[in-house]
């Protein structure tokens, strides 16, 4: 099995290498990562300007490609031109912080994963939450099993599954759950300070609101220290609103 | 009506000035927008980094906020700090080029709008079609019937519309349809230069594909000179996958 492990850590990030290490015992890994952090890089691509890429020893552990571009750019360019033979596997991590919620978004981690499903290969995006301390060494095995799983069922082509593992700090996790992605906006706020320059800058904080009343989403899930696993998919067609648009007249256009 | 206007290719693009003018026909509006281009920049936020935010006054025609920081950004930060009253409706736009079928996942527009709805407002995402040329004007005020009509609906807090306008220097739109996102990926690749000072550069190049069969979608409705109307959502989760992914038995959790 020939598996392309990409993050939005950078290809130096601790969560990739532990990743790395636990699935080399499931085939060749490819490494093809970004060159510098691409936090809440999201599904941003690199479209006016070229991308550089370099090989790499990293940690004088394995040899991979460091991009200067985001992590949607190193699936991308992967698959098109880096690597020599295609994937039979995406993953993506792991990254250091969960990706739940409406976190789904704003993730490169997630949105890498998602670019090698759209590519037409199995994709999984693994994640671990913030804790005391982050032990990658565990959360990749966590993770191996569950990829173990997801290989044998076999996972489809362009199947995308988004996978969370609960701080390890506070003890093993309870089990797996599958569940839905929350859709719960953040209880994110800006402070504002001034700046030597005297220009006005703000600073983004907060953190997840805990989720409202009795919703079964992969941000509960992973509060209550379960690994989360969740299908994901590109289609953000909202179908019952289609329905009702459907029915409304538009009036002539204007000249 | 408070209406706040971003875009994602910057505070000084003409499709922002013309969609300005036709938007100050329906009530107060205040721009916030990227100091730069962020084309492709989908839904990234700036997470590690002070944004900086500056009053500028723009074309000597209207005062609006400079924001050194992403489309998505723009929306949190003017919501959470810079305008004085929430808005009732959030406008992105109008984008140099159309977003539709994969490309809305990596569309800084379509992002911004989307960060509006997630924050509870009405939120509308215009583009118009590259063509010979980009008749802003023209395409604000057909954008500009669709608002009215969507305002009047009213459309629901945290309503996403997506709205694409055909390339109009073929001609005048056919009509209006609404249609779901279509998922397909791009028609594209890879260049590779060498570069000057010896690197591997890759410059992406491409395009849609064709509509495959008979898919009804914003693409195939766009390239028939349609203005396309697409509601959108948050919610990632493909609920068929779900359904299929919780009778897998996933084993015991290593230790």
């Amino acid at each position: 099995m020939h598996i392309l492990l990409t993050n939005d850590d950078g290809i130096l990030a601790p969560g990739l290498r532990a990743m790395r290490r636990e699935l080399a015992r499931l085939g060749e890994v490819s490494v093809v990562a970004p060159d510098t952090v691409q936090s809440a890089a999201a599904h941003a691509i690199t479209i006016n300007a070229p991308l550089v890429a370099k090989r790499v020893h990293v940690h004088k552990e394995f040899h991979g490609w460091s991009v200067a571009g985001r992590p949607a750019d190193c699936v991308k360019l992967a698959v098109d031109q880096l690597l020599e033979r295609p994937p039979d596997l995406v993953v993506s991590g792991i990254n250091d912080g969960a990706n739940v919620s409406i976190n789904v978004l704003y993730s490169g981690t997630v949105a890498a994963a998602a670019e090698g499903a759209l590519l037409g290969f199995p994709s999984i995006a693994v994640s671990l939450e913030w804790g005391a301390e982050l032990d990658f060494d565990w959360a990749a095995r966590i993770a191996g099993g569950l990829i173990d799983r997801a290989v044998a069922a076999p996972l489809s082509p362009g199947q995308l599954l988004n996978v969370n593992i609960p701080d390890l700090s506070s003890g093993p996790p309870l089990g797996v759950r599958v569940a839905p992605q929350t859709v719960q906006r953040m209880d994110d706020y800006y402070e504002r300070r001034d700046a030597p320059d005297g220009s006005d800058q703000y600073y983004l904080q907060g953190w997840f609101k805990e989720p409202d009343g009795d919703v079964a989403g992969d941000l509960k899930a992973l509060l209550g220290h379960y690994v989360v696993v969740t299908p994901l998919h590109f289609d953000l067609t909202d179908h019952a609103q289609l329905r009702d648009l459907a029915g409304w007249e538009w009036g002539p256009i204007p000249s």
